[in-house]
């Protein structure tokens, strides 16, 4: 069947324009319905749980929760509930786990102690007869077809999606005709994102020989540097280190060296403004930058960076809070020519399988 | 001055026992009252916000709250206050702040911001006229003396400490008796640990030429897999990444090539146990593996890796959930000596200072 190496993950990175566009046509209404059961309940605290990528998209509705919701928010430990047997108070709590496979048996069992101590629980999976789809009180489908590549890529961007439409109406300014609208933008940018491929392939050639690169960025995009690092580490084998562009200033910038590649992403908007001061030092320290993005705000000029790879994000009209789904598909199909440039195969990555299950 | 690279962190290492015994008799009456206050006040969701070494011991203390507490716990993304402005509704929430300092102004105005939500707040910090401290409903003061090496490690055991005492009686199972005999039995491992030295030592030698390793622990020992990382990254600019044990098999593992070292924390209790399977797929993967305590349960035999390089770690008589105390003094000292062979002064790593102001 996967005769070429990485054609799974090329065809499933290709394929999400349209799966944002079918998330928004087909699991949208579910999803809004959920979001007004939810509301009427009016949680105070959300927590989320999830691993891997999920864990990034996790990360994600963290920021939204906080910024847009205005409530408290942590990513569960699942340890707590599983090694160590907590049962916590959860009343007036929001439980959200995301996971593709819904299979990971800590998952299912920090979900279920949380419905059990009185959170409500909504579990966010691409397998809806998953165990975990089962356990929780509102069972959301990502619909974003069989992913067969190892390396998430569609499920991904889908769970960011799916998250922004659950909890955008919760801040109570999102009608479902502004969010589909929205959604079809979105889609549309992605596939514009997509095509700019020849750039990001070109810039992937230099790292052919790389060992170990850095990832950073702040705010809403850090999830994004977050994921880029995973997806690095687990289909070129690098030993990519990702960092919020505060905490690299917090000791990790002493071990960046002069030629050390570090990719920042740099987005309009608060988060990539705020990266202005860790290039500035990236830049002293002699680091190879390649900044995804490339604009650091509205109104200001492209950063002064002449040495630095750019890879493009088209953003016309998306929103900030969805730059994330914008923002990894370069870095997708960077990590996808990387492996295959260094003979790897991103479909099955050497000691993994699709489902890990933990405790 | 300061003549001999790494004097500074020297001397701030071996004064750690000293410390933690300062902590229980000097700060542990005021730690104490504030304890009691809060307890009054009965909070229901906790949040940390830290930078840096001080992040892992908010991490730290974020175990202890879900497991002990039994309550919700987040460690808060400051960005979302000071670049997005958020306005949380922080009612019944415990808002913590870390850091040695007390300058960085990220923390100062999310700290702000939290009290104005609504939140109680507090202050743990080693600079009691630090803005953060001043800022706070209630400040604590670490009394770890002052601290000149720019990296973190008497702050960071004594943050630790202090976070136990003070969180240890809102589950109210520890009299101000019973905590202060826990320090003091703290103090004297933590002695008897670090006169273990001469092994960790002759451990480093074998680590002089690496580029890079991995950091992995479960549990309440997580936080010692990601402090050590950044020490190694702070003091010996390696490229070295913290990985929760689960969160290894979610991914990275695929980047664990015969040869790579791997420093895994294993003391007895639940977080060691769950390492198990993490070490099993570590050998099979030809990993170099240094495991720090040695030890996966009460009751169960020594691991049996014999190509380990073990750094021991005394835990006699302390209560699991203080083992991170421990944990980490075999690691400050392997880092230490890592920077010296390898020429750089750990007292002034390049490319920082003591202070770093994030915004």
């Amino acid at each position: 069947m996967n005769d070429q190496p990485g054609r799974l993950m090329q065809a499933e990175i290709a394929e999400q324009p349209a799966v944002l566009g079918r998330i928004a046509t087909e699991a949208g209404p579910a999803i809004a319905e959920v979001s007004a059961v939810i509301a009427e309940r009016r949680p105070r605290f959300v927590l989320l749980a999830a691993r891997g990528s999920s864990d990034h998209a996790a990360l994600y509705a963290k920021y939204l929760v906080e910024v847009r919701l205005g409530l408290p928010a942590g990513l569960v430990s699942p340890s707590s509930m599983t090694l160590y047997s907590a049962r916590p108070d959860l009343r007036d709590v929001l439980f959200v786990a995301v996971s593709q496979s819904g299979a990971s048996p800590d998952l299912v069992q920090s979900l279920t102690v949380a419905g059990e101590c009185g959170a409500i629980t909504v579990a966010l999976t691409n397998t809806p007869s998953s165990q975990l789809a089962q356990a929780a009180e509102f069972s959301l489908d990502l619909r974003a077809g069989v992913e067969a590549a190892v390396a998430a890529t569609k499920s991904y961007t889908a769970e960011l999606l799916a998250l922004y439409l659950l909890l955008a109406p919760l801040a109570g300014r999102s009608s479902p005709a502004k969010l589909a609208d929205e959604a079809g933008t979105l889609a549309d940018a992605a596939a514009a994102t997509l095509g700019r491929d020849s750039e990001v392939l070109a810039a992937a050639t230099r790292y052919r020989f790389a060992d170990r690169l850095v990832t950073t960025a702040r705010g809403f995009s850090y999830p994004t540097a977050r994921e880029a690092a995973l997806k690095l580490m687990e289909t070129s084998y690098l030993g990519a280190q990702a960092f919020s562009g505060a905490d690299l200033l917090h000791g990790p910038m002493a071990m960046i060296h002069a030629g050390l590649p570090v990719i920042a992403v740099v987005t309009a908007g608060p988060g990539g403004r705020a990266m202005v001061p860790v290039l500035d030092r990236l830049a002293e320290r002699g680091a190879d930058l390649v900044i995804v993005g490339g604009a650091a705000g509205p109104g200001q000029a492209a950063l002064t960076l002449p040495d630095a790879v750019i890879l493009p994000v088209v953003t016309a009209g998306v929103a900030e809070e969805l730059y994330p789904v914008l923002e990894i598909l370069p870095l997708q199909q960077f990590a996808l020519s990387l492996a295959l440039q260094r003979g790897a195969n991103p479909d099955a990555p050497r000691g993994l399988s699709k489902v890990t299950r933990t405790c």
